[in-house]
């Protein structure tokens, strides 16, 4: 059985997502449903690629995965349909996709041009249900793109803020504020260049300083502290609470990850 | 697999929709669960009975739709089951689920008081969990709807607000906002008498004049306009952001269309 | 189809859910996934046990109940797994399970300790993930626990506040407040010791008094009543409106049913 997975900013209220589902069912009626989310901030689509780039590797190799935060609905922006090991990817053309194809390898990408497929007549507000459905439900059908449209020679793509290495620190900054108020960054604590970090800084309306601990429960309630989250980033987060609402944390703010100098005495084997 | 579609007021927070699903899944196992919303506002009869018109159409034939947005449970109001070519509806009667049933042709209807359906005891506030999931559950089985009850003779109707054409006009009003702050209003834009629109005022706390566009992007940011709507009427919308919101418009908030004459002069070819 | 149910404090908005639903269909691919709640306040463990008790009786015998409400991820806290003749309970060691538990029979509790069940690196802050869905897909697929874990010899109970019954009055208080606002009590309605009950009142900031009505459509527009609630246990509410929110009742706040004497002049027959 398929999976289709969705993630749009339509939230739950209204039933365009419940619209989607329905051509999905009408069209591919086999197929397993999967909601990643539908509270992205209307057009926000940076917070849609991240949450796309951290979710996607933990499904089946041949999911489809359905993007439709879509601020240029209507316009000439192009739509996309990408092929990977790991599934399909269906999106607008304006980088919602981008974070999630960077680190695998790219078979095809094919633009959505294919009229045959869409659910007639076509309106210009809302190609979640037109478009972008019909589309995922034919993949789901039949397990490869050909029909879809002609090959993309480019795309959209947002790029990474990549983290910056020295011996005694990392640089960079925060990609995304959580339900909890934990503000995800992007660097990587997995990497070797970050081994043996102290703290981590973030300048935010004031400097403020994190020791780095293990787990949320490790901490004090109330204190601040620096987490090698789930993802496979540095989080800053308050034990109890929420860091990114008390201390005013924000996408964009820059943070700087302290190693300190590999220390020579004083070791304890 | 048949599909059940629930649309209710409980939102997602307290488990009631989960245990409606318990009760559908123990006696229908094989069905595929969809969720229109949970998010109407409490007791928001005539929202349901808009988004339930919108989402219907796009389902399977066969689809058991669950209405579950019912100020009146427990009281002596009936519950309902339609039967169309379409599918089932399944609600109190209470109006919300008559918008749906207005263009398509109504095989049958029942009034719900076959006992022998219920999960008893049969509380006095939840109804979703007691006779309408149950009743659709029934059903999914049967694929018809002679052991619910007798037929019903006549069921509560809400008035669709019809618009009101002229040479030159449409009128109506505004009958719902949906999550990105668009006023969704009763004028069709695939009538005829609909060809031609300039521009769309509505009579809020003050005149607004919304020129037609095609698209949200088409629109500078900031700016009102019109658009063809996807579920077939004319949209208020604010590019970028909410229109509801800034200019304050609500349902019942009344629109007139301008269509202008024909023009004779002028004319590009 | 086994079903599995899930009910965490993730939100809708991040695509915690998606990704345990990854794992879950990646390791189980033939389930039935039904969500409970995910909105429940961060860390509210007493509200997730509420929402369990009060929904997973309404499951098929042999669904597995997955709850992640977890403020000690990645401390030493224990995991665990519960075997009843209904179905299987999986979650942390912090009480979370125990009120589902209280009225049934518990057959077996193992710790989860086997980490070859594991989705490797586990991570410190997303057990839901890297534990608690893997293990629930192990469930699904063997149908037994054995190879979860040993034997769990004492488990994290909160004590559930028992009612106390007088001739004339049951004490109590309100457990849990409804996204309707409505207050539920640990005052059951069906126990012959509640029989008769004339009115409830409340110690919140103030006294209030609520009468008893079977239903909220008995009440007028804006009057608090007290109804037999869907869960077994008298409710406080207002008709048309939040009770909690208007009256200011909340969790812990004491209240009293009163019954009066048997009457026995005066009886109707």
């Amino acid at each position: 059985m398929r999976i289709v997975t969705l993630l749009t900013d339509f939230g739950l209220r209204d039933g365009f997502v419940g619209v989607m589902k329905g051509v999905l069912l009408s069209r591919a009626p086999k197929i397993q449903l999967v909601d990643l989310s539908h509270e992205v901030a209307p057009g926000d689509v940076r917070s849609a690629a991240f949450i796309l780039m951290n979710s996607e590797r933990y499904f089946p190799s041949g999911t489809v995965h359905v993007v439709v935060v879509d601020p240029g609905v209507g316009s000439d922006r192009a739509a996309l349909v990408a092929r990977t090991p790991r599934g399909f990817y269906v999106g607008p053309d304006n980088g919602v996709l981008s974070w999630a194809l960077r680190r695998q390898r790219v078979v095809e990408v094919r633009r959505i041009e294919n009229t045959n497929l869409f659910l007639h007549p076509v309106s210009q507000t809302f190609h979640g249900r037109d478009i972008f459905a019909p589309v995922a439900a034919y993949l789901c059908r039949a397990g490869h793109v050909r029909r879809v449209g002609p090959p993309a020679l480019s795309w959209v793509q947002i790029p990474w803020p990549e983290a910056v290495f020295s011996e005694a620190d990392c640089w960079g900054e925060i990609v995304y504020v959580d339900r909890f108020g934990n503000a995800l960054t992007n660097l990587p604590w997995d990497e070797s260049a970050c081994a043996g970090a102290q703290w981590l800084e973030v300048r935010s309306q004031r400097k403020l300083r994190f020791p780095v601990c293990q787990c949320y429960a490790d901490a004090r309630h109330g204190q601040p502290v620096a987490v090698p989250g789930s993802s496979g980033f540095w989080e800053l987060a308050l034990s109890g609470g929420s860091a990114a609402e008390r201390l005013g944390l924000r996408p964009g703010d820059k943070v700087r990850l302290h190693k300190g100098r590999p220390r020579t005495g004083n070791a304890r084997p």
